[in-house]
């Protein structure tokens, strides 16, 4: 009998808990791997053993110099540690031939390892998660599936959202955080937001996306809204899609958030890039008075509706903005930080999950192709996934699931490409899709007429 | 008798004219020091020759690797290259005892020789043109004068424009391109705008800077806009006002060009960080339609209007767009480009000065401060300087000027400080507004009640 293949997850934090007690239960059923754990931190594995029985020791894989001897025994490496970390995890695991998955974006920096890995027979496979993640497997899926028919792909559309289950949708915004909050107040930041339509380019700047919002409805669930992410256009290569007329990718929040967010956006308020003067004393109100121009009476309330235009009766928005207690003297509660900094503090104390609270993960496609006739069918297909509580989230299961449901096929040698590769042939998404199917997460399709 | 100074100016360029014109003259009547001129580019010197009998040579300053052996000969050098590329010829003039003196921002870089100048005995003068320049030795002059008669500042505005004539004002925009147009086009980018009133600070992001003007009444010119330039905070330490309430520093247009120009700013027009597809094939009314969300037959003009708010009835507005032949078939006449160049090929079709087109140069700075029986007073200082031609343009002579008088007082002797330093002190402002003056550039006070 062959020896046991060695598996590595190196980071310990909540996010993991999910794709680690998957590995776990896999080995104890499996007779062919075995599953380790590593952080920086000895009191996130004490908690985590407390959960899940795995064995576990310390190490910083990030700067340790002794990682090459650290890494040597195991056969595949899952790493979770923050994206811009991967880099020097994932070079040592290519020169000791150790594949290596992570549910992060394939940045330059990792796909500069291609040539190496194909050379050493290694797999390094990327963005396994949930977006990116789950919509590759399911939009590679249904894609391929058409073209096999003889179906040509003319738009593309898909649209994902980390959300609140309805249940625990207890505040005007339809949000409270369920991932990294940070994320959440400089997303659409960096650059031109990017994609084609009807087979025209468009662009929007970061000041104008929320305000470009698309209205979805999903069956059961209500209506949603999305915003464009940053750039859908490399995606028509990823997808083999090159001549598609439309291609957009986009995330949702639920109706209303975008119009209300975008005055934090128009204020400034999202912005990272200096450090706001006194913030050990200033208080919410101060926050937003510091983006309004001088007066000496007048109200910031009355500042703000005059500068963004919100009219007086325009009530849904301003409940939004009141329920955060925007305009009372409470204290931002930082000493020093950006305005996203402070945003984010503000938001934290009124958008964090309750005990009871579930969070809910939505995805969405929508296809249009032409048959081999010519005619056109359009085609959606999405899938909505509840939380159990504020521990055991939809969103820690579905970035969690695919990764181990990857690494499970690295193990039993089901993918052969070697070089950095991202899960959109059938080899990897067959299966993943399969036993995700078994986990909850399946895609309902319908045609629309 | 002693040996005559040299100087050397460093760029040729048609800006560089007013500055070479003046210290060639100085020159010729002095006794005292010599005047040469290099440049990259021997046809530049064959043009200035042409102009103005100066000695020459051609040299790569910013590359050659014998600058020292070239620049040895020399007591006085002044940079004119573009501002990036100061620092070598600046840091080996500090390494072999020689004084400079630019038009151009301290920079950190530059500022990190401090130590180096002082040791060498060397002055390294920055910040001598118009703006920053005569906005430094005006504002300071006046500054100390009332300090000296035991006023207390409270408040400083200054604002400045690169206007045309009013004779040459001949379109909507009530503007023309009369200095580098690509800083045009990209003003206010890169971070938000910073500045302090009546004691509170105030943040503005890029997409509100041209809503948030300010209208200033100038006598005998009637009404400019200004919008604010990126920090006015740095400012307080450099004018000796850290305990001022405001300190406010801006830039002028014609009434109405920032409504207008925030209409480029909002479709994300501005944008220089990514190339635009098929520029080579795309006009105007394509341009305009990239930012714009699709639609099978609206017109691009209506749906620029529902997306940005423009009345029907908003004539002002609407009439410099169509100036521009926005929404017109006609090429760019690029190849490829940013959004930014883009516009900045649109805009120079429209926006270039005629053969008979002059320019103006508008400076204004509002000051109040108490006396010293705390009464509060309020001052009004402007200078306006027409130009004579699409060539002497007041911009030109308002940036060579000051830094040819600077020269002057260095190779007098008149200044005694070492190391990096700006032209705010009386030793340097005093001698050059005198100068400034009997060439026509004179402040106008006026004291308002």
């Amino acid at each position: 009998m062959a020896t046991k293949k060695r598996i590595l997850i190196i980071g310990a934090g909540r996010s993991a808990h999910h794709l680690i007690k998957e590995l776990a239960n896999y080995a104890e059923q499996s007779d062919h791997v075995t599953l380790e754990v590593t952080d920086i931190d000895q009191q996130r594995l004490v908690e985590l053993q407390a959960e899940i029985p795995v064995s576990t020791f310390v190490s910083n894989m990030v700067e340790a110099e002794d990682r090459a001897d650290l890494l040597k025994p195991f056969d595949i490496v899952v790493s979770m540690l923050p994206a811009h970390l991967h880099i020097n995890v994932i070079k040592t695991c290519v020169e000791l031939g150790i594949h290596v998955a992570t549910a992060s974006y394939l940045s330059d920096e990792i796909k500069s390892l291609h040539e190496a890995a194909l050379n050493a027979g290694v797999t390094v496979l990327s963005e396994l998660g949930l977006d990116p993640g789950i919509d590759h497997l399911s939009a590679m899926e249904m894609l391929d599936r058409i073209r096999s028919q003889g179906g040509e792909i003319k738009q593309f559309e898909s649209f994902t959202g980390g959300l609140i289950a309805p249940e625990s949708d207890t505040n005007p915004w339809g949000y409270k955080f369920t991932w990294n909050p940070r994320n959440v107040v400089l997303a659409g930041q960096g650059g031109a937001v990017k994609f084609i339509q009807e087979g025209r380019y468009k662009f929007i700047p970061y000041h104008k996306l929320f305000r470009r919002t698309e209205i979805i409805d999903i069956e059961g669930y209500g209506k949603f809204e999305g915003y464009a992410n940053r750039d859908s256009l490399k995606y028509r290569e990823i997808y083999g899609l090159e001549d598609v007329e439309t291609m957009f990718r986009g995330t949702l929040r639920r109706p209303g958030f975008c119009r209300a967010w975008d005055v934090f956006v128009q204020l400034g308020a999202t912005d990272d890039s200096y450090e706001l003067p006194h913030m050990e004393s200033m208080t919410h109100r101060q926050f937003i008075n510091t983006f309004l121009a001088y007066h000496e009476t007048d109200s910031v309330e009355l500042k703000l509706r005059q500068y963004l235009n919100i009219q007086q009766d325009d009530v849904s928005l301003w409940e939004k903005l009141e329920y955060l207690d925007l305009f009372s003297d409470v204290l931002i509660g930082l000493n020093s930080g950006t305005p996203a900094q402070a945003l984010l503090a503000i938001l934290s104390k009124k958008w964090s999950l309750a005990s009871q609270d579930r969070d809910m993960i939505v995805m969405w496609h929508k296809l249009i192709y032409a048959d081999e006739t010519g005619k056109q069918h359009e085609r959606h297909a999405s899938f909505v996934l509840e939380g159990e509580d504020p521990r055991s989230t939809a969103m820690s299961k579905t970035v969690g699931l695919p990764l181990a449901f990857g690494v499970q096929l690295l193990s039993e040698g089901m993918i052969e490409r070697t070089g950095c590769i991202l899960p959109v042939t059938p080899d990897i998404y067959l299966p993943i899709l399969e036993r995700l199917k078994a986990r909850g997460v399946h895609f309902v399709e319908r045609d629309v007429t």
